[in-house]
């Protein structure tokens, strides 16, 4: 059903991608997508999200489901269950425009990020985890009149995601590979549907954390499966399961999902401050390692660093740490 | 006569930049003109010219400077004295065309930086500081054929890194002052210049820290004099005097001066990382402490963040320590 939803609302010929494009100008910043050196040739761009208004791409879903919306439909407000990166987009997004919002959070979201929500004129509930997930699943936070907004499954937030794809497209028209974080699955069927929509073939890899790995579980079973999940800095990504909603499309539009560990993010994370000057979060980190992995097999491949929402401390115990080997363990799924 | 060589390279409807534009692309990047949230609603963007490779705004100055030459003439090879990023910049370049290169660095050089240039073919000859300094002034390092480069005063390098002034006229056409880094004049002079040769009549304010002031101090005494000088983690900006041959146009463009503190160039360099997931050198950290005291008193500013060449421990007991006011220090002279 969400499925045919983000179809339709894409339309035939890609509409629905240069409508989020405009609903997105002024909120989002056209990040840069920055040659890579690797040091022995290999071919590797990256995209520097990090750069977005509150360090992460959350910004283009935020601004392009609010586009979505009447403003009749946005006076009574919206409401959305969000860990951070997604919620402070969205809180940005709402107060430019005015509207009324309310985050629920999980206890261990990172309350400096709960802060700036508050800051941005939000209200924010912070719930035992249970609970909060069960908000993410039942969509529905209550008896509120507000619009309910899902940061992974909903049409808008995937379509405003896919903005980057044609902006890779646009920067590298022949790039061969792209890879991209696996949290929710909001980012990369976005990017894969807007190849799709231009008719670009390039292969859509999705990298995950070894602590955490659902969709590489996912792939392997043939669908959503409850994984074990240890928590690691690579606070981004991760969940427990694929999303019932999300996996129709995660297995049609995903090509391969590779795994690193968390010392390939750290690399990660490491590589992208030494080279670029970039600071990013664990989950761009795993990326940027994942992509160095892909281009030693050949190709030109391109790198999304999601976000740069890393707590400093943490930053600097990887910067200060010693330099380890990366590789990456492969799960073939096609 | 450096004012004349330069006057005249530009040409009269600027075709100098455009020429230049050309010569570096495959080189630089283009990089982003980011909004920048000063808590406060002041207008602010920031150049990160730190994404550029090898960090630094001078890879510009490097490609045009070796774009003015023929092929004929680069096969002597090439000769630069530089303390580090622009004799990184000057290597890569030179690497690209497969034009000999050597670097006469000062004892004091960062070593990662001439490993780095030894990496791209360079031979680097390290002098002591005053040995150094007599190449830089004499514009010569003895008997060689090869091509002498000067870092700053060459009409290459300041039409190059000019090429930033017509960047930011494009991505923000009604800003109202620029603030850079002062360091030997090749950076401000030549976007001052671009600007003018295309008509825009924003304010040029150099940015100097404390320690190291020059600058302020010939804008005072109205000519060079020279300074005492303290060294501190600011390393890419703050010589003992400025330039004889860069007074004329110094004089003529640079609309006013500031000096921050080392504390205010760490302030710059704690909110670079916070809100822009950026790492930037010591410089850079002045100059948007600069353009955040700027803005205060109204109208559009861009920072230029010239570099992200900063040692990690440096740059972690920054990020780690505590916050400190920011305020500017004036020098006015008009």
């Amino acid at each position: 059903m969400l499925k045919e939803q983000v179809e339709t609302l894409i339309g035939p010929s890609g509409q629905g991608f240069e409508a989020a494009r405009t609903a997105l100008r002024g909120d989002a910043v056209r990040t840069p997508l920055l040659p890579f050196r690797s040091g022995d040739g290999r071919a590797i761009r990256i995209k520097a999200e990090c750069l977005q208004p509150y360090g992460s791409f959350k910004i283009r879903a935020a601004s392009n489901v609010l586009a979505g919306y009447s403003p009749e439909a946005l006076r009574r407000g919206i409401v959305c269950p969000s860990a951070g990166n997604f919620g402070q987009g969205l809180a940005y997004a709402a107060s430019r425009r005015g509207v009324p919002m309310t985050v629920h959070a999980p206890q261990n979201a990172a309350e400096v990020k709960l802060q700036v929500m508050r800051s941005l004129g939000a209200t924010v509930v912070v719930h035992p985890f249970d609970q909060w997930w069960d908000i993410m699943c039942a969509r529905s936070a209550g008896a509120g009149e507000e619009l309910f907004v899902h940061p992974v499954c909903e049409p808008g937030v995937i379509i405003g995601n896919g903005t980057i794809g044609l902006e890779l497209v646009e920067d590298w028209p022949d790039f061969d590979t792209v890879v991209v974080p696996f949290g929710g699955g909001g980012l990369i069927c976005g990017i894969a549907l807007a190849l799709r929509s231009i008719g670009h073939r390039a292969r859509v890899i999705a990298c995950e954390v070894e602590t955490a790995a659902p969709l590489a579980a996912a792939m392997g079973a043939g669908g959503p499966v409850t994984i074990e999940r240890v928590s690691s800095f690579v606070d981004g990504i991760g969940s427990t399961r694929v999303l019932d909603d999300m996996w129709p499309l995660l297995r049609e539009l995903v090509d391969d999902v590779v795994t690193m560990s968390v010392e390939e993010a750290e690399q990660g994370v490491r590589l992208a401050a030494q080279q670029s000057h970039l600071i990013v979060e664990g989950a761009a980190g795993v990326c940027l390692s994942a992509a160095l992995a892909e281009a030693a097999r050949g190709g030109r491949v391109v790198a999304i660093l999601s976000g740069g929402n890393i707590d400093h401390q943490q930053l600097c115990g990887i910067l200060q740490g010693r330099g380890r080997a990366v590789g990456a363990r492969r799960h073939e799924v096609r």
